[in-house]
């Protein structure tokens, strides 16, 4: 922490603190400075935070395995949720990430199985429908006891060419196809909407029960 | 992951990306979304990014001290500032926190010795001048050679209070006792600044030099 850019040097294994601010400069949502600041608030909580971060970073980094049938990271394979009996073997959600069934799970209003495809078909970056999972889809709907797959992928392009290709490759599958539904987001303002949006949301607008 | 908050929950040791979360959600400048995104950055990069993080937080944590002359956090005991020949011996600059240190040396415009404080004086939370090692402060003073003691202390109500209270401290030392300049900051704009800066500004104002 001598010289003039401390906390830069992103190599240099010397000098541990410096080492530690590089690597935590590499989280999403940290930069340079605030890597620094979370190294200093580490070193000043080392007995409550600092160890006990150390050591969850490592159990994590050794026991989250991907899960062979649905892809979703834990610590069992299969996970929690492919070996949970509880929940519906029916509809199966297909996501983009890992985070984004995490976010479908917080809101606790799908009980049945995933399918998280780890990214969207890209020509440009080589990403074909085997590197989604694809074929192993396939393989679970033929296994039968499927009655519907939820595209639950995100609004963007290449959420949606995604979304479009898996409709095609399911068509004749003879499942139920659903997807999410466009609207106003809940608490959203009217004039802050994007027009794509809106149009969404005049078109799939529903008749209101008169009492 | 299963349950429907995932990533909330504090205490839950039986989960390691769920206590891994909680953690990460304890850094600054990360809440609960941003440190579930963290942890799935981590877990994507599992060898080049999330083994050596916790390496570094581990050996960080085992090896950095508190320099017992100055105050600052580094791997050596007294610190490489504190231990560096080719330092002046004459100027002290006091800081409130390691993090203060850290802004300094960047600049490169310092090349001194430190005193970090490690807070400021506050009665409410019983910090007294004790706390902030300023009996060290006056034994370092005693011992001679220090020429100049710079209040580097953030211009805030708490700072500017613990700056005074330092100036009356040494006032008999015989040191002469410095501050920062108060101004306008380089880039910043006349009319976004506060009342008291651009005061401050025009108080201390400077001649120009004609040619």
């Amino acid at each position: 922490m001598t010289d003039t850019d401390a906390g830069c040097h992103r190599n240099d294994r010397d000098d541990a603190a410096r080492w530690l601010i590089a690597l935590l400069a590499r989280l999403p949502g940290l930069g340079p400075r605030s890597a620094r600041r979370a190294a200093l608030h580490l070193l000043k909580r080392r007995d409550a935070l600092m160890i006990p971060l150390a050591d969850a970073i490592s159990e994590t980094a050794r026991t989250i395995k991907t899960c062979t049938v649905c892809g979703t990271l834990d610590s069992s394979d299969p996970c929690r949720i492919c070996s949970d009996e509880t929940r519906a073997h029916g509809p199966i959600c297909i996501v983009e990430q890992v985070g984004d069934l995490w976010a479908i799970e917080r809101t606790g209003s799908f009980h049945g199985r995933y399918h998280v495809l780890g990214g969207t078909l890209s020509a440009l970056e080589g990403v074909g429908p085997e590197a989604l999972g694809v074929p192993r889809l396939l393989a679970r709907l033929k296994e039968g006891g499927v009655s519907e797959v939820i595209l639950a992928l995100n609004a963007t392009l290449d959420g949606q060419t995604t979304a479009y290709y898996l409709t095609e490759v399911l068509a004749d599958s003879g499942v139920k196809l659903t997807r999410l539904a466009h609207g106003v987001p809940v608490g959203g303002e009217l004039d802050y909407l994007d027009d794509g949006t809106l149009m969404a949301a005049f078109s799939a607008r529903r008749s209101v029960e008169t009492p």
